[in-house]
């Protein structure tokens, strides 16, 4: 089955300090028109710190949208125009954190909603790390944990951890030491 | 740290078939004023479905925001009201794929960008599978591919397969496999 969809036509919906909204107007494989409503979003980062002890750094924050306090790796967004996403992983990583890395490597990405969000996340996996001051956004406001590694799988396999980037972070890990 | 944000006031931005966008001001944790942009999205399901043969049913599917094809599990959002997600779940796999399963058990749940978004996924496993008609919604185009389940697994790894949810039961299904 051919499956493209073609843009035929834009209505601007929103444009605002993190999400741009609109709804296009598309031609489906079969030739008629149906509408796709998209919420473009920065890409951002997630970073698997794990400490000399086998702890994971996991931040606790509450997530609006959610309306509760939930556990997840150090993640960020990209800046405006940014593209290295190396250099933002690291600055997220020590921002949120303090933690600065020895290593640090690439570890996967994902897409979060593609049906309607282009939202790219690229994983990180740091170790040796070294600790300094925390340096956070004015807006803000999270505790960092240590939590032992293989206790923060058991969270992610009770369901206690269901944020998406910290899933597949803490699972792949899990699944590379097997 | 104090974590916990305060719903001050909204304005509504746009309320479509699939999102609903607010610009809500909030009470930070230091009890100054900030905004945040959410984007209301229905909870959905996914589901990792096995053949006998150890192959996984995967989906592929033109994702308008990222302008490509790419492989996911079979997914939908639940509907208007809908508060069962298994049966949301079977529904899914059998629209999709055709597929009705005689072994279906919950798989986890994630929260897919918990910083703009409240959309949660829940997954499921589904196995002893029997074949029947596909029954896509008027828009829905897509093929659906049976994969090995270890080739799965190598295209999460090198990043073939990049869809979060996707990624998730893939990743948790082998793990239990070690």
């Amino acid at each position: 089955m051919e499956l493209e969809e073609k843009y035929l036509s834009r209505k601007e919906i929103f444009s605002g300090r993190i999400i741009h909204v609109v709804i296009d107007t598309v031609e489906l494989p079969d030739g008629t028109e149906s509408t796709r409503e998209v919420a473009y979003h920065p890409d951002g980062v997630g970073i698997l710190a794990l400490t000399d002890r086998d702890e994971v750094l996991l931040v606790r924050q509450y997530r609006y949208p959610i309306e509760r306090v939930i556990y997840e790796i150090p993640a960020g967004k990209m800046d405006p125009g940014e593209t290295d996403t190396e250099a933002a992983a690291i600055r997220e990583l020590r921002e949120e954190t303090g933690a600065v890395a020895g290593t640090f490597e690439p570890f996967g990405s994902c897409l979060v909603s593609p049906g309607f969000c282009d939202e790219t996340l690229h994983l990180y996996r740091a170790a040796d790390l070294r600790f300094g001051q925390q340096d956070l956004d004015e807006d803000e406001f999270l505790n960092v944990e240590r939590i032992a590694f293989d206790k923060a799988l058991a969270m992610v396999e009770s369901g206690e951890i269901n944020d998406a980037k910290t899933c597949i972070a803490i699972l792949r890990e899990a699944l590379h030491r097997k």
